[in-house]
């Protein structure tokens, strides 16, 4: 057995803006059956809603963003930022209660927080008076053309297990690590948010990039890193395609 | 092979009250089409199974607690603490019969009966003569302004098997463990409740805190005790935001 | 690797009734919006199944009975015991044809037959001969005040294979687990039921209690003991109340 | 780790016809809301594919069976032996398109082909000119009073690793396993399928006998026996009762 | 623990069309009951959506293939290769939007991009100045009988790690592979696509044969190979029977 240092520096991490990945599957079926009103008040209420995440983002009070998802799996995601755990609560009941609602069925969500690990802090330093990395608790999610999105686990299996290793193992494993993911700077944008506590698996990854083979490159290429290698579980991959405000008419046309 | 010392000392457990955790999905489709009567119905019908479930709590013959889930696993937690199985039964029943039942499908559940284990007991001394740990067996559920669950069990996995380890290895571990939890006294509120025979696994662990932020740092911390990162087997997570009774109405409406 | 002896000994199971647990799901809603006259008609023809059940039983034919779940797993389960599988055949077909059925959904259901092990025979004694084992083997279930109903099989994971060990190894075990189950009698009554073949675990474990608690204590207590440490694997448990027969009327009112 | 043998011997399989297990669940309720003209349409059609089945039967281009499942994974099991997957594949297609088909919806399927493996075959022999491997390739299902049918792997975990065994240590423990199947000779019948490449499991095991409890029994020994003990996965178990045709009529008044 | 050499080069892959599995479940009582016009108008849309697909193979801008599935998964796939991951989405969505999708419900999808491994490339050529290698890059879809798909993934549990062993270790496993592979040429056609990131395994593999008995061959004698054997981790299995063009009309009938 491991001898097991003090986890309390690396169990200490930065948090910012909590967010909701919303996954919604329409159902095609109802809006073509739907009266022609009933799809105009719909409609209406859904650009309401968008304006109002508009407005927020432009008050660096949250941000948002619309992808549409490949598959079967979900029709689009919504990603939302907020500064308040009940401010999500208010955006999804007020989804909820709209009139588009009915037409956007429950597909898959994710609860969690903006998060850095401390795994690479400079000792002596307040990260909080760093603005980057404010900038980075609390970001303006990008509008790339493309979006990835996948939840993971830290292994807990016998000899596998990362919550065994001492802080030092896991520091040098984790700037490996890094160091993969600064070689694809200005090709993937990535958010993490931890989601102990909030969701099913321990934290979500959120990629962005303009060509979705980057994806596939990155995350393979880190599969080969012992921190992945060894001690990566991965749940559902989701991928899209950005949608752009004025694809919305386009889409719930027919 | 460890030796396996006599377990009785440790299967011993102080039970208390009987927990109900009643996760609901909201019909908004149904409740947008239901006649305005319909809705006045359901909403009294709700409303005095709400005000039963108060005086149950005044008179201290058990307690409850509503709050909001976030993400699309459910839209509301009822909990409810009863003195036998009985009366969670019949409340179930009633809840099921009245008019609000078709518009709260049902979730998820999680059955199980308030408790303390013997780890850390005094040799010698008769708990249930001890006031502090009769009010912890049939406690009135804060109503904080988050709320964390998840059940868990003891991992048996080969050589990381909790019952396989002797009552000392165990009572050591546990005590590490409680150091950490007693450490966000005054930040997070905990009540464990045991499920053994009562439902799919052995605990239930669920947490109230002001800002639920502090059921991150406390889960994540304790991760790396070697409880959690041996022995932790955890199920789903549901967060969530407190309802006050006044916003119900405003839930309501739409 | 362990040498394996002749399992033939082991593998002798005494078998007796065949085992239908019929877990149902009521249609609370479909039964508020049904018609007077469908329902009386309903309650009439479940009246009359169940009449036939209790006839059954008095003929010492078979047994039956019936327990209100916990949780939203299920609402009710039907118990039944019969000589043959034919006849368990026949009372489900039956069920499924009766005006009550669309009324009570399946939730799930466990096949099974009541059977003895022979880890605790005395050699050279014949077991059919002995009325007490005859009376275990063709058990009238009991109506006590709750039951708790779960499936387990045997591991077989590396090192931890119950199926590898020697007829000696598992005698031994087998046998301080019965001593833990002793102790709860009075307490506790058990039916085992074997399901190798006719469901998707190797035993069901049916316990009756009038204290709920003692399942928790039993299971939990027998938790640290080898055979369930090491070799236990468990599937969902179910947790009820006993449904008296004059309570029916009161659950199908509203 | 073990030396791998050229495991082509071993990977030469006889193959026969292919097999269809169709699962269904009759939706009772559909039935008795069903009118009588409707009900009487799909009978006519239903029965005019049993008859269309039997006459495959008949000239030996093919097999059927018919029974009853009990539990409520599925209502019944239609098994169906053919030359090629086409005839499967249309097999399917007539009766989905088929006036009964509303009423039998889809509960579970397997697709597989009858094989025999070369653990056993005479070196030096074709087993093709061998007319009791020829009838044992395509056979005529057996109308036995019972039925059991599960789906299993041959395990790849760690150590317990089938396909890294060698073919003399396998072809050693097929013989074993081969002595306990026979000493079961004339209670149960069997019929492997291999499904490699066709389903989610390595084979399909389809049991017949007029004891049900010799399935159980057959299953238990075999499982102290190291091929099952260490290397048997086993999927899920259905068991039936065979269906008369003159049944049919009985099954669908109500 | 194994030392982990630079995985870059084998990180390095070929990425081609991207591709979408769109698995279907006929809503075949929707169909029977939808009116004369309703499907009039639907097959037409259909007809109208299978010339386009064509006439995108037609101008090598993409490839297109569909097949009838065995058993209850799913009743048709469809396979799309198309240059962009925008234009897989619009052709979703297109799908979605269009008379016959009511009618072609959702069962199973899977996103991916065709991919050649470089563990086979010769160092010190470009491969993509390779003809025979920019034909598997974008290949016309085979319309053979018979069609297999499943995906896979590497394994990483415990000592049976892929991605912790080095890349002389796996190049020499794959090439292994690869002969088994080559010696099934003019029976099986395979083509691999890439899905990490994508979706929820690392590859998906799609076989084309005449005799569907040659992808049980190929998988079964794989299976004892090692890096099938000890790497090897698969998921759901489709097979399938070819659909031409006229088969439609027939098969909507009814």
């Amino acid at each position: 057995m491991n001898e097991v240092q003090s986890p309390n520096e690396a169990a200490k991490t930065l948090d910012g803006w909590y967010a909701l990945h919303d996954f919604r599957q329409m159902d095609w079926e109802a809006w073509k059956l739907a009266d022609e009103s009933v799809k105009q008040h719909a409609l209406e209420s859904f650009s309401a809603l968008r304006k109002q995440y508009a407005e927020v983002e432009a008050q660096q009070k949250g941000s948002y963003a619309q992808y549409y998802i490949l598959g079967q799996k979900a029709d689009f995601v919504f990603l939302h930022l907020r500064e308040t755990m009940n401010e999500i609560g208010e955006l999804e009941r007020a989804f909820n209660q709209s009139a588009i609602a009915p037409f956007l069925l429950p597909a898959h969500s994710y609860v969690s927080v903006v998060e850095l690990s401390n795994y690479m802090g400079k000792p002596g330093t307040d990260p909080m008076e760093n603005p980057e990395i404010l900038a980075r608790l609390k970001p303006v999610l990008p509008k790339a053309g493309h979006i990835c999105f996948y939840p993971m686990n830290k292994k807990r299996d016998l000899q596998d297990n990362w919550y065994m290793l001492s802080m030092d193992e896991r520091r040098a494993m984790m700037r490996s690590h890094g160091l993969i993911g600064r070689s694809y700077a200005g090709k993937v944008k990535q958010i993490i948010t931890g989601s102990i506590g909030f969701d099913d698996w321990e934290w979500g990854v959120t990629l962005f990039a303009e060509d979705p083979l980057q994806f596939k490159k990155l995350i393979y290429e880190m599969r080969f890193d012992e921190v992945s290698a060894r001690f990566g579980e991965f749940g559902e991959f989701f991928v899209g395609n950005l949608i752009q405000e004025e694809a919305w008419d386009e889409l719930f046309k027919g």
